[in-house]
This record gives C-alpha cells, sequence and structure tokens, in this order.
C-alpha cells in the first residue's frame, strides 16, 4: 500500500543530510565548549572530602544533592515525560511529538549548561555545575518546550533545533536581567519560563502563520487513545508541580512551603476547570482539552510566589482564577487567535502558560508587595527575598515594583525575540511540510504500515479501502 | 455520523448547570474555610529560621519535607496516575477512569486537609499544615479512589463529588477513633484506607444495584491497549507501594523497615498470583484482570504491620496468601457477589482491598500481639508502638486487641456509612446514566470522532457499518 | 469468533499445571530460605534507636535510607516499567512484554537477595539487608530483562523462570569475582549489568536459534500506539538513568557527580542517534527503534565511570560515541547477526547493552588508569577507588588492568554460562510455541475479542473479514 499522497508534495522535507550535520556540528561544539569551560562544581568534585572539612561539614548529607535531587528528577520527568506525551493528543503526530520535544530538549540542556552557567556559575574560567545547574537547563529548554506547543505539528526538526538555540540563549539572557540586575524572585519561573516561553513561541508561530493550515484540519484533532496517552503528560506535569515550583528555593522552609502553595492551587484549579469545561460546552459535556490542559494552569500562576507567604487558601484563589481564565481562554480566546490575529497556536499556549504565566507574575509582584516582617519574621524576611547586600534597603512595595518589571522585560524579550527568530526560521531552507502535510508523523518519520493505518485510510472519504 | 443511540436515553444525564455549580460552591467554601482555619505549619512558614535556632537545628535537613517529601511524591503518582489509569481498562470508559478520577481526588484532598486538620493538626484556632498533612490528604482520597472502582461507570460525576465529600467526612472520623482513641497503629491504612474504602464502596454499589446491567456487558470489557493502559496504573501502583506504607512511619528505621516488608510482600504477590491466574483457567492462559490488580494484594495486606517487625519472610507469607486470595476472588467471588448478593463490583475491589485489608487488619494486630521488647529492643519497642503517656502499661497483647477492634470499627463505619451515602446517591436528582449507557463515555465527555470509534461501530453487530 | 489458527499448533503450550507448579514451589523455597537467613539490616531493625547512640549519630537522617530511597525508586521504575514498556513495541506482544517482565523480576529479586546477600550481606549465619540491597537486586535483575529483550516473543513464561534463577545466580558470582576478588569499580554495572547481561542473553537466543521464525515475520513489527507505549519505558530509563548510575555510589560527592555525568552522556547520545538514524535511511527519516534504544546507549556507555571524574566533557564524548555505535548496530550488525551468525535479537540488545557496555567497561578502565591524586584529591583519590587495606598500594595503572580483566571475566561467564543454560532452555519440556506463534500474546495469555483484533484480522490476508 504505497503512500502517493506525499509524493506530490511541494516542499522538500528530506532530512537526510540536513539533519544529521546540524545534529554533529553542534555536538561537537558542545564538546570543544564543556571541555574549555565546564567542570564539576564543589559537591561533586572528588575535592567535596577536603572541601567539607573546610567548611566544618559533619555530614554527606549536607551536600546539595540531597536537597534536591528528588526534585531534579521530579522536573527531569515533567520536561520529557509531562511535555511530551501532553503533546500527543494529535491523531497521527504522537511521533513527533514526544520524539522532537525529546531531541530540542536533550539539544536544548547542553547549550543552556553553558549559557546559564556563563551567567550564574562561573569562576575562575570554568563553570562549576552541581544539581542545581541541571535543574536550571531543565526548566529553561521547559521554556523551550512551551514554545513548541504552538508551532507542534508546522515545523521541521531542524527548525526546532535552530529555534531552540536562539530561545535558550534569549532566556538566559532574560533570566540574567530578571535575577540578578532586577533582583527578582520568581522560582518557579511564572516570567522567566512560563510568560517568556508562551509569548515567544506565540510570536514565531505568528511569524510563521500557514493560510492554508485548513487543508490539514482532519488531522488537527484527536482519537481516544492519543487523549489517553497525553493525560500522562497532563498527570506527570500536574502531580510533580509541586517539585517543579520547589526545586530552586532555599533550603527549608521555602522549599517546603512551595510544594504546599503548588499543591493547593492545583487541586482547585481542577474544579474549576471542570466547572467551566462543562458550562461552556452546549451538551454540558467536559472536553478533554480543557482536563489536558487548563488543569495545569494552577501551577504556573503560582510559580513566582509559591515560595513566599501566599498561604494556602491565597494559593487556592490564585489555582481557582487560573483554571477559568484557562478554561475560557480554549473556548473563547484561541479561535479568536487564529482568526483574526493570525496566531495558530496548536497547543493553545497561550491559555496555558501565557496568560497564567502572567497571572503568576501579577501574582508574585502583590505578594512580594505586601511581605511584611511580622509575616515572615525578621529573619525569613531578609532570607525570602534575599534582601542582603546592596538590597539590603530594598522595601516590599519596591520589590513589586521591580517584579512587575520583570514581567514587562519578559514579554519584550519573547515579542523582539519572537519576531527576530521567527523571522529567521521562515527562511526556506529548513526543510518544513507544506500545509496539506502538517500534523502527519510520516513527513519525518518511518512509520510502521499497521490495521490502524489501514483502519485509518479506510475511512478516509478520499482514498479506496485498503489494500 | 450522529449517533442516535443516546437521544432515546430515559435519564437525564445532562450536567451544564449541575456539575459547574457543584463544583464552584465548593471551591468557594473551600477558599472560606482555608482562609479562617488554614496556615502553614511550623517547617513551611518562613518563621522557620527562628525556629530553628529554638529547636536547636543545625541543618535545614531536619525539616520534615526532606524526610518525607520524596516518598510523598510516590504517593501522589499513586493516587492520580496509579488509580487512574488502573481503571482505564474498559474499552470505551478511560476518560471517565483518569478524568474522574482526577476530579475526585483534587475534590477530596481539599476536604481531606481540613477534616484530618481539625482532628489532628488544630492549634490555637488554626490548622497547620506540612508535607505529611500532604500525604495524609492523599491517603484520605485514596480510600475515596478504592470506592470509585466499584461503582465505577455506573455513576454520575455529581455523585462521585456527592460521595467524595461524605467519604472523605466519615474516613477522617474513624481515623481519628482508631488512631486516637484506640491508639492504633496503620501506617500503610490496611484498616483505615482499603478496608475501609473498599467495603464503603461495595456497601455503595450494593445500594445502587442496577438490574438491567447486563444490557451494558458488552462495554465492561477491556481491548488490547486499554489494558496496557492499565498496567501503567498497575506498576506505578506496585512500585510505589513501599513509599505508601512508609510515608508516614516514624523517621529512621521505621520508614526504612516499612519500605523493606512491602517490596517483599509485593513480589511474593506477583508470583502467586500469576500461579493461581494460570491454574484456575481451563485453557491454562493468564489473566489480564488478575495481573493488574491481584498482584497488588501484597501492599494492601502488609499496610499495618509493614513498620512493625513483620520480617521479610513474614512479609513474603502474607503476600503469597493474599495473592492467592485476591486472584481466587475475582474467579469466584466476584460472579457470586454479584448474582447472589447484588454487588455489582466494577473493578473487584472486594477482591483488590476489601480482603487484603482484612488480612492485613488481622495480621498487624497479630504482629502487634507477639511484639516482645527483645525482638524491638528497649527503646526500639516503645516508639514502635507509641507506648508513652497514657498508653505507657499497654501490653503487646492489649495492643493486638486493640488493631482487632479498629477492624470491626472500621467495618461498621463503612457499612452504616455506605448504606447512608448510597442511599442519598439513589435519589433521581444526580444525572446517572441508564443501564444501556453505562461504562460509556459519551455521556459526560466529548469524545473524538475517529477511526477507532468507526471500528468500534462497523463491528457492532446492531449497528449499520458507518457512515 | 473462535480462532482455530492456534488449535493445529506443533507444540505444547499448555500452562497450567506447569508455571503455577514453578511459582508456588519456588515461592515456599524462598519463604524458607528467608526465614532461615534473612533480617533487617542494622538501620532497618527497631534496634536502631540503640545503635543510633553507639554510632554517635545524631539525626535520623544519617539513615541510609534517606541517602539512597529516591534512587531506588527510580531504578525500580526503569526495571519495571522502562524495561516492561520499552518490550511492548511488538504489535501483539505488550501482554508479554510487561506481564513476563513483571514475573521474572519479581521472581528474580527475591532470588537475588539471597545469593547477594550471601556473598556480601552475610553476618553471623543471617543476611542482613538494607536499602542498597533492594536496589543491587533491581540491578540483578536488569540484567536478566536485558537478556529477555533477546529472546522476546520466543519463550514460554516457564523458559524466563528458568533462565532467571541460573542468571541470577551467576551474576551473582560474576558480581563477587569483579568486586571482591579483582576490587573492580562499577557503580552503573557496565560490566556486570550490561555487558554480562547481553552476552548472556545473545547467547542464550543463539543456542535457541529458529530457523523458521520467518514464518512469524509479520508480528515482529510494531504499530502506531505500541511505539507510543515503548516511548514511555525509553524515557523513564532515560530519564532515571542518572539515579541508576549513582544509586550505589559512595555518599555524597560520588552520586552527585554520577548523576551529572550520566545526564550529560545521555543528552549527547540523543542526538548522535537521531543524527544516524536519520542518515543512514534512504529517505532521511527517522526511526523508531533507534530513538527508543540507541538514545539510552548513553547511560550504559558511563556505566562504570560516571561516579569517577569523567568530567561533563568526557561524558558527551562517550554518549556521543555510544549513540553512533549503537544506531550503527541496529542498522548493519543486527542484520548480519541474523544471517550470518544466526542470533536472532528481538530488542538489539547487542545494540543496547553489549557494545555499550562493552564501552563502559573500557572508558571505566582507562578513566581509572589515568587518575592522580592531583584530579581527585589525596583523601577523594583513596575514598574513589577504595585504595584501603590489602589495596592500599594499587596505582592506578594497575587499577586499570584489573578493570579490563573485568570485562574479560564478564564475558567469559556471559559466554559460558549462556552456552549452558540456553543448553537446558532447549529441552522440550518447557511450553515454548511453535515458530508461527511467536510475538503472539494470544498463546499465553487471555486476549480481549476487541474491536483493534477485529481490525487486524479483516486486514489479515489468509482470514476472511471478520465475524
Amino acid at each position: 500500500m504505497e503512500r502517493t499522497r506525499h509524493q506530490g508534495m511541494a516542499k522538500n522535507t528530506y532530512m537526510r543530510w540536513r539533519l544529521p550535520l546540524v545534529c554533529l556540528l553542534w555536538e561537537v561544539a558542545m564538546i570543544v565548549l564543556f571541555g574549555v569551560f565546564v567542570r564539576f562544581g564543589p559537591e561533586a568534585d572528588a575535592h567535596w572530602e577536603e572541601e567539607k572539612k573546610e567548611l566544618n561539614l559533619t555530614s554527606d548529607m549536607e551536600n546539595d544533592f540531597y536537597f534536591r535531587y528528588p526534585s531534579f528528577q521530579d522536573v527531569h520527568v515533567m520536561i520529557f515525560v509531562g511535555f511530551g506525551f501532553l503533546m500527543t493528543f494529535l491523531k497521527r503526530y504522537g511521533f513527533g511529538a514526544v520524539g522532537f520535544n525529546f531531541l530540542l530538549a536533550a539539544f536544548g540542556i547542553q547549550w543552556a549548561l553553558l549559557m546559564q552557567g556563563w551567567f550564574h556559575s562561573f569562576k575562575n574560567g570554568k563553570i562549576l555545575i552541581g544539581v542545581e545547574n541541571l535543574i536550571n537547563a531543565d526548566f529553561c529548554v521547559g521554556s523551550v518546550c512551551i514554545a513548541f506547543g504552538a508551532i507542534l505539528g508546522k515545523t521541521s526538526p531542524i527548525q526546532l533545533l535552530v529555534m531552540t538555540l536562539f530561545q535558550v540563549t534569549l532566556f538566559s539572557v532574560n533570566e540574567y536581567i530578571l535575577l540578578n540586575l532586577l533582583h527578582v524572585k520568581d522560582a518557579g519561573g511564572s516570567m522567566t519560563i512560563h510568560t517568556f516561553g508562551a509569548y515567544f513561541g506565540l510570536t514565531v508561530t505568528r511569524i510563521l502563520y500557514r493560510p492554508n493550515l485548513e487543508q490539514s484540519k482532519d488531522k488537527q484533532g484527536s482519537v481516544y487513545h492519543s487523549d489517553l496517552f497525553a493525560m500522562i503528560g497532563t498527570l506527570y506535569l500536574w502531580m510533580y508541580w509541586p517539585s517543579f515550583n520547589s526545586a530552586i528555593s532555599e533550603h527549608g522552609d521555602a522549599q517546603h512551603r512551595s510544594a504546599i502553595n503548588t499543591y493547593c492551587s492545583l487541586a482547585a484549579c481542577v474544579l474549576t476547570t471542570m466547572a467551566f469545561s462543562s458550562m461552556l460546552q452546549k451538551k454540558g459535556k467536559l472536553d478533554m482539552v480543557h482536563i489536558q490542559n487548563a488543569t495545569l494552569a494552577g501551577g504556573v500562576a503560582v510559580g513566582t510566589s509559591a515560595e513566599m507567604m501566599l498561604t494556602p487558601y491565597g494559593s487556592l484563589i490564585v489555582g481557582s482564577i487560573s483554571g477559568i481564565v484557562s478554561t475560557v481562554g480554549y473556548v473563547y480566546f484561541t479561535p479568536f487567535l487564529e482568526s483574526r490575529l493570525h496566531v495558530q497556536d496548536t497547543c493553545g499556549i497561550h491559555n496555558l502558560h501565557a496568560m497564567p504565566g502572567l497571572i503568576g507574575g501579577i501574582v508574585g509582584a502583590i505578594t512580594a508587595a505586601a511581605a511584611t516582617e511580622d509575616v515572615y519574621g525578621k529573619e525569613g524576611f531578609i532570607k525570602a527575598f534575599d534582601f542582603t547586600g546592596e538590597y539590603q534597603t530594598r522595601t516590599p512595595s519596591v520589590q513589586g515594583g521591580f517584579q512587575a518589571a520583570g514581567i514587562v522585560v519578559s514579554l519584550l524579550m519573547a515579542f523582539v525575540g519572537g519576531a527576530i527568530v521567527g523571522g529567521i526560521l521562515k527562511l526556506p531552507i529548513w526543510g518544513d511540510a507544506a500545509a496539506e502535510n502538517c500534523f502527519e508523523d510520516e513527513v519525518y518519520w518511518e512509520v510502521p504500515e499497521d490495521e490502524e493505518t489501514d483502519a485509518y485510510h479506510m475511512h478516509n472519504p478520499d482514498k479506496p479501502a485498503s489494500p
């Protein structure tokens, strides 16, 4: 049963030399740069035995590994299984969803270790890495996975790698501006990861607008089992989000608090999502798209404030609102964005990451501005916002202002960066597919000829029944 | 291809206003109650810096977060992915299995934080929560997930929410009686979670008996891939059960011991399950229903005793027996329960949770009664059973008696509570489906019209081939 | 729709009495042996309270449970979900892949606790177990899961149990020779787990060569969704491999370093795998077989050296090479092995475990030989290679030589052991299926009669359309 459909493709999607070349060149560059720059941090280096004595540490438990490794693994699962499977909802793009997500994330974490390393872990000419760097690298590619959601099914793997290269770079610059220059708190990345990643991806997909995309509309839906695969992604993101938001918080109460706030916010978000999913549909039935996505908005929306004294009920409020906003977004904003603004957002990242990310930034600014020594305790207050050194005299309301500035900077970086990168990706050399072949694994993958495929074609009105 | 079948439904399953109303009212109530009552516990509060000094703690590692968070995340996965996917074995109820489990668990954990908080973490008018509360809330909804297994496919989401509300309440009361009044040990919840949850669910499904359920018998089976989805649930429950049973044990040896005992019990359980699955079938073939469920009985059956000195070989014995009992239950008891006692138990929770839960309670009572200072060490003995304060003089045999009393109380609470709640759920206002529409996602979910659906209908004898 | 096809089977695959007998006899033997030998180690025993005082430990955190339990759970997931689902890629062998893997692993860990216990944890006539023993038991059956990959779909469950019994025994002997007699380092098991396990499995499958296997060639491929199920296995193996390689390393920097090296190696491996997968295929499309398997070679290839000062760039180099070797293996070596050497390797373990395992052994020997006090620090150097006691005077280059010897010993054990065990499995009493029924769940499992099955048969040219 040879498929002739694709032989008439207008576009050249042949990857044989382009993709290997990009991957191998890149990996060689990584090896050289790692060779020059990257070394083990003191807690991962064999000299740690001596270091321990100097620091007067009595237990190996004081190694940061034990404070953060379980959270790291949860974050790792979110990036690779969470985002990867969340995007398998399309009926014939499961390989691309999981496989390209795997490719770009593995590619991106190496570059992120370098970029973030130069900004944050550079000492005597070397980048010293430990478990916190691994988490931050995962976070950084998380923003690329988000952007991938907007262009899912419409881009070639090379375009994804090019985008990853630039987005990781811009992410790191933006993160440096926020964390170091503005001295902003954003442990769970409402601004740096979600707002930046989502608006970046939306800008890119706007630039790459495909006027004829309705040609592949039949493939833009799900099938029964692809929706179940996507739920694997959803649940792992949902369950491990408390680890995401607490992974790089300060040891002790801050990590503890982040996890609790996120747990509460997510629980509330599920209820409002279910409520609005049923309410906004004429037949009152629940829509898997909402359950798969909007239930996660609660995690995004406390990304900045989770480690602050948001309190459990504050988290419930934020989670409830974000579930509503996100579900309403899927029902009303996504069609509007596509038809009016020509923003084709495959996974609806505007609803899951962009708007909740903004909410998260704003909630963070408010929570910071409302902080008092009474609520945090004298020492806790200083520790929570790191009001030491040159920031010794910063007040909560000033901190709130800087937090708000962080949102604006992230948005600007996203729009400008996304426009430039989108322009680069529009060049006709990257091997993207024609509109009628979007959302179709066959373009870039060896797809098994199987019964399901047969069934698929059998019911495809413009094809005769197989074989 | 409009489906006309459902248009003639005798029952009104329209959820559009009822479900949103329940969810939103509930969430508002939660926000208010959390606002009034719930605050961070000392280890999650920003005042922890000062607390540490008072308690003379030298390391952030002493924060309970680091003792319990990895176990918490494992338990979290069990509740949402474990129970959720275990129930996806039905051919057309995967959305309901994963989605409703998600809904009721997210709903239940909020209420459980309050209910359990009032009983166990109430101080100066506030409920102070930390990671242990999150674990306990997950445990509590675990009992609801179990009960859900009995009524899977036969109830509306509103019925599930109503049941969750009442069951969480009753669970908390029962738990308080057992742990505080009877001073019973039950860290893995053989009695509080499994025995209570299962007999509660069985009583509810008995009250909701549907005489015409054979009308949807064709949908009560699995398909090839739904059985694989269910194995995801099975394996995550199986693998993480050592975390479940050790999550709230005392720091140190008790957590360590619980994990080992559970690991051993589960390993043995797999072998006896496989043996009996093959033996009890004429053709000698293995049955996925047994593998998916009975292999887990070993975790249930050491839920009370895992933190005691059950010893590895004791665990092997308990695990072996529970695998046999559970498999035999699937083959002989489930059909008997349905035909004679009118207990329609979709997932066979009687075999997976009820009987093994009873075994667990009994084994716990025996293990407690057999405890000696020789085996535990003088201090270990007191610590293991918390024989301090008013319980200073309690002997092991008395403790064994109280453990046995705990089983009886749990059973009584389950039967009485289940009967009342079942009666409430029988009211004709909750929107459950007619018998011929049970086990069918289309009733409450937007289901994609896809090739598999087509294939399904094509082979449905009473429908013409599509389209 | 009764299937008559299997009724003419030449071979007797009836399991009804054989499988139960083996499982139950075995479990009884385990109970007896555990009763005689296995007790809790000091950190899991209730006497720990007193132990703590003797050891002057001030915190429960010093219990090994907290150093290793999160890694243990990750390893546990790799064994049961990772290996289990990785092998579900076959279109009609998903039950066998997940189910038999479950059976043999649950069977094997019990025997491994004993075997490894006698060699490493035997004290005053008792085997004292703790969390490290659980990890090691999982590691040991990991080597059986690897070997299972070579014979997947071609053996009866009894054959698998017999193989497990012998392989666990041989594994433990080999491990004892390497770790205790040769004093070799191999924390991630490049030699003990991968090289041994893979060449053992390859030898077994060579002995069990089936000349008529092309009769079931149509079932040896994947279908769309089975490839997605397999990706669940792949990703969990990939994500948790840093835990695998660090799980039993020394506390502190060694565990930390192992995780970082493995993370880096795996990231690089993904890129070179993708590059070569596209490059070696005429159409330049990516092949799921490579993505599912070769991306993991980077974890295998740093199994020995990850805890050494391999450095991040060293890890990138090793990972890059192993991805290339593994992918090339799938394209060129696997067909060659089958056609010329009569080695039928269902999952391609030669590419994923055998060759990368050898690379891992060699890299370990080189890294050890190149170690200097300068790089490790004086104390770190001694700690890393345990150059104490009788090994006080061993030099790095001598250590490198012993490491190389470890590879040779592992290979010898694998070939000789595999040949003997293969001979035993060739006896016509174990109930394996005829060649035309290989890769078919129906032989040993109750398989649901479902729409997908129907679709399958409908397109099966030699069967009339259903029903």
